[in-house]
């Protein structure tokens, strides 16, 4: 029903603008398979495998339901330019024109992008993959300063905002979920206990952390390991907020967060931690990081490296990229190798939390539906269509498979005084 | 007093051969660092950052004590021409001179192992490595006939000669140790557990093997697991001593062994499993290997390949790879990627088992040292001193990180029925 109204939504205008109504005279569907767009896109369709949705082409009344499974979905494209755009660039244009209310999804939205995703993932070898193999090779600098307006975009979104539908204490990375059923917020202290036991944390060590949000990681570290936590972050805002928590929970002596790029890190430390840094850092970035982690870790010192993956190297989604995280490129386990392989050190552990980050965002996505209307007073229509089709999008691509969750633990290359098995993680849940 | 014992060999002759005496009178070392050969050896030892090692020079009684450290073992060079092999290609002629008692140790030689390792380690940057890298790049084919040969070198010693020191039951890979403390048949137990429990083996699955040693995974996995296996080996000699193991226990309906290369695995089946196989594949053919692999796995099958590995790329020791191991090179989890990025299998879970490995070898050492005269008589002195060198140098490389163990658990893209935590795998455990 919810959908359905989203639906309407495009009727009273998300952004103010007049709905084009060209053409809103259904008509049966022609015989021959309709227009010349329309042949194009089912051709289009056909090469995705025909995908569980029924298309409808407001414009002519043209319906395009799916071949011999009933449909996940239906999906109302607007008008002539929107299909067109969408058959020469569906990475990037489905989001913009989800975005301003050029197409609408009646049904289930996460459902409906899983199955494009599905479908592009099929239609392998031809023109799309080939575009994205080339816009692959594309630099994206993420210098420091680029950095930094590129991590302003997202995260100065405002506090407000993150505040109305992430956990209590702002986890804006995967949860870890013993079992499906646990809360967000057991799931967000879970996951960090998780990444504290595999950094294998004795009380009185030192940590450093490169990109901590919110300072909540920073201040479980100290607050339940004991250990002093020096965590930098580019984002202002973030920054802040966190200050304000370390201080209203009496941590400040334990925890410093210092504004700053991750290439600026200096000391000497324990352990390192990044959750959903590496996202931004970008693949040509690596070894440089690679290089800070080894100038300031101790020789007996551990490494984590929580981040967003692929199976096979592949650009961000184009309009998320656009839209939601400028400079952002999910590496695979291949490309993160450049970050420890110039140095050797030695990976101890990979986990892959895949299934994990499709729940939280399922989580993320409920929260915000509950608060939309709230949110579209804050920002606009546009802004709710936006976010919501990047939570249900991202949602929908670790369903698939398209995109993973890594956690790396890792190590210098002599450094015996290291686990001998992973049984201390699981502690009192192994039955 | 057992390596004393070992030096005293030297005397007695372990081939055969006339020891040369040349300057077997204990000299006063010069003042001024001694011979041309010599001095060029201290150089090298300056390179290696002083190993704790204390050399003599025998045909010159030449000492070149550690610097301001004691020495963990004493290693004496019998003529000038090892010498200056040595200093030439000590990754090569250490084993060669070492195997003919050109070079004795007294001490502990797992020790003296790692303390030149770890040396090799610090002259980074120098010929050595240049000449490696060169080394790395030659083309080893591994094609399906030379892949029989070189298996055929190891593998084909007769099985009398492994039944000797390994574990009751044959497994000749990595084992796996709750505690360091746990028999050694405990440990091959627990491994072989461990692999099933990541697998998610279901009773009535079907398996296959790729590369199945003596056979006792493949009996393990019927008999605890209920599945069917499929076990593929070019090993003759593994093969017939495996199918006699299947009747005797009555697993000869659950378990077939097949002789043949793994490019010829046909069927399709719920699990794969490869121990210790990946490292003779060569990386040339991780591609095809992959090929296989998604040939022969169900869309909701799950795989795992466990071999050694390196932080970095590097070729095998040249003398392993000539005497031991012909075609042999243990990958860095980048080049493993070949197998797995092509058909974008979603890398699931990785495990380095490192010190394992070396616990592993000194439990194969101590059992192949009881054994050795009773090796000799098999073979001859100069086998029993290569594989004693052979064993205690994988131990020494395990130790010191120049090698790694990983267990590498992988899906389908699409696999959604995979386990939600690894704590399965901990069961009664995590206490």
């Amino acid at each position: 029903m919810k959908k359905k109204t989203d639906f309407l939504d495009v009727a009273v205008q998300p952004d103010g603008r007049v709905p084009k109504l060209t053409g809103l005279n259904f008509r049966i569907p022609p015989a021959e398979g309709g227009s010349i767009e329309g042949r194009l896109f089912r051709r289009m369709l056909k090469e995705m495998d025909g995908p569980p949705l029924h298309f409808v082409l407001l414009w002519s009344g043209e319906e395009i339901p799916p071949l011999n499974i009933p449909p996940v979905a239906r999906v109302t494209i607007r008008d002539r330019v929107t299909l067109l755009k969408l058959i020469i660039n569906p990475d990037l244009h489905f989001g913009n024109a989800y975005g301003v209310g050029d197409i609408e999804v009646e049904g289930d939205l996460v459902q409906c992008l899983e199955a494009i995703y599905r479908g592009v993932a099929r239609m392998s070898g031809n023109a799309y993959t080939k575009r994205l193999s080339r816009r692959l090779n594309k630099k994206r600098p993420n210098t420091a300063a680029q950095a930094r307006d590129n991590i302003h975009h997202h995260y100065d979104i405002g506090n407000e905002f993150y505040k109305l539908w992430l956990d209590e204490r702002m986890v804006y990375t995967c949860a870890y979920f013993s079992t499906p059923s646990v809360t967000l917020e057991e799931a967000q202290t879970a996951k960090m206990d998780h990444v504290c036991r595999k950094l294998w944390l004795k009380p009185g060590e030192t940590v450093v952390e490169a990109g901590c949000g919110w300072g909540s990681l920073a201040l479980h570290m100290a607050r339940h390991y004991g250990v002093k936590v020096k965590a930098f972050n580019i984002s202002h805002q973030q920054v802040l907020y966190a200050r304000e928590r370390a201080k209203a929970e009496g941590l400040d002596s334990k925890v410093e967060y210092v504004e700053d790029d991750y290439r600026n890190i200096s000391g000497q430390f324990d352990a390192l931690v990044s959750v959903g840094m590496l996202e931004h850092v970008g693949k040509e970035h690596y070894q440089e990081l690679g290089d800070v982690i080894h100038r300031c870790l101790k020789p007996s010192g551990r490494g984590l490296i929580h981040s967003i993956g692929r199976s096979k190297a592949c650009p961000m989604n184009a309009w998320v990229e656009k839209r939601i995280f400028p400079g952002a490129y999910p590496p695979t386990l291949r490309e993160m190798m450049d970050v420890f392989e110039p140095w050797e050190f030695a990976v101890l552990d990979v986990e892959n939390l895949r299934l994990h980050y499709a729940k939280t965002l399922e989580h993320w996505l409920a929260r915000f539906e509950r608060v939309s209307e709230r949110v579209a007073e804050m920002y606009d229509r546009r802004f709710v269509r936006e976010w919501r089709l990047y939570l249900a999008g991202s949602q929908a691509a670790f369903t698939v498979g398209d995109l993973q969750l890594f956690q790396v633990l890792f190590s210098g290359p002599a450094n015996n005084a290291i686990p001998w098995t992973r049984a201390h993680l699981y502690q009192g849940q192994g039955e």
